[in-house]
């Protein structure tokens, strides 16, 4: 067991999507927010992180269960936890509650550590987590299997100066951004997502054209974000119809 | 002069830009946060007068003046007060501070009042407006003249499901993600908007194709949101050289 941190919070206007509902970007924002304010609290701010030691962390994969979608107005709990750590991977859970404490959000996220000037994965350092208390565990988690296929059904984004961080990458939240948006606006209305698992390959570079690429069979989604350097992410998705309709 | 309200924070990364400064739109959608948060603890929250009243608060007019960026890290303290109001108009100001108490930003918002089911602009009730203890002021403040020329630089976006709030509107920060995009990545890597005055026009509607329009000057734009439907926003932006340099 690592060391957990919490943050409260009550969904703001700005966050909520046409139905109310938070949008699914922003809900791996905040998670990511609260990440940070707990390295912070345990003196190992990103910014040290960075400043120190040339390190920061990328995210290199999802997976999001989404019992019920926090709503605006809605007071939630995010809950985190390092969980363990390998050569390579962090692991790490994101619980979302509600007021009342049921569960609405399970999420777990791998990091890896990244040295800023090589932009090369860095195996990880277990004496720079030791304040997280998360122990050491061979085991590497895998997602899914995801469909190698080309997709036909594309959407086309141009790279924006907003889509971008400090580190000149794309933020991984404008991934799921662009992976949401090749559905359509009439089945994002209509339908909210139950599963999610999204997969990093290679960052983007931060200018030029990415396409969305998409192939739903029913409830399910396939998703590819592409250019011509090749595959960049890669997401399935398991979704419900949208009952909360305003 | 009204209730003063203030929050305090730190911009974490995934605010800042590629240059470790704060995304703008973020800063809008920071400022509306308070003042949400200020309404809430008033006992007027958005929600209740969305429930109660129908309505909605629309910001028509944004002045920024940016002495310096709040960047990555940076401990900011956002305050707002509600100045005054008339017929139709309430003026809100947002000053934000860095830890010593230097001034970093200063803002003017203004605000209408909209019937939410009408989508029709409704007089001011200064009853609602009480606990804010904001004064009535008959004088109404004026932005600049924006240009009326056709500006042929452009650069064309489409509406995305994430752009759009929960009034089926485009919601006001994106705007300036459009306004600022069209100046392409190399200008705004390099520089910084030291003012900035913001007019919405007329609200975007939830599907098709806006044109993001452009005219520079060396270190003054003026910009115009436009589609089939004529402007929807203007804007002048007055810029300086970025220094900070990451």
């Amino acid at each position: 067991m690592g060391q957990i941190y919490q943050m409260q919070m009550k969904i703001p206007f700005d966050m909520s999507d046409v139905n109310g509902n938070i949008k699914i970007p922003q809900l791996i924002l905040l998670s990511l927010q609260v990440s940070e304010m707990q390295s912070e609290s345990l003196g190992i701010s990103d910014q040290d992180l960075l400043e120190k030691h040339q390190l920061v962390w990328i995210v290199t994969d999802y997976e999001m269960i989404l019992h019920r979608l926090p709503a605006f107005g809605d007071e939630i709990r995010i809950e985190t936890e390092a969980l363990s750590y390998n050569r390579l991977f962090c692991y790490r859970r994101f619980t979302i509650f509600d007021r009342d404490g049921e569960v609405l959000v399970e999420m777990l996220a791998s990091f890896v550590m990244m040295n800023r000037e090589t932009r090369k994965v860095q195996p990880v350092d277990g004496d720079l987590l030791a304040p997280y208390q998360s122990s050491f565990d061979k085991k590497v988690i895998r997602g899914p299997k995801y469909p190698a296929t080309e997709m036909l059904e594309q959407k086309e984004f141009q790279i924006r100066f907003y889509d971008l961080d400090m580190n000149g990458h794309v933020n991984n939240s404008k991934y799921l951004d662009w992976i949401f948006e090749a559905l359509g606006v009439a089945f994002l209305t209509s339908h909210v997502p139950r599963k999610i698992n999204l997969k990093y390959v290679k960052e983007v570079r931060s200018d030029g054209t990415i396409a969305s690429c998409v192939e739903r069979e029913g409830l399910v989604s396939s998703h590819q974000i592409r250019s011509d350097a090749g595959i960049h992410a890669q997401a399935i998705i398991e979704w419900r119809k949208e009952e909360n309709h305003v």
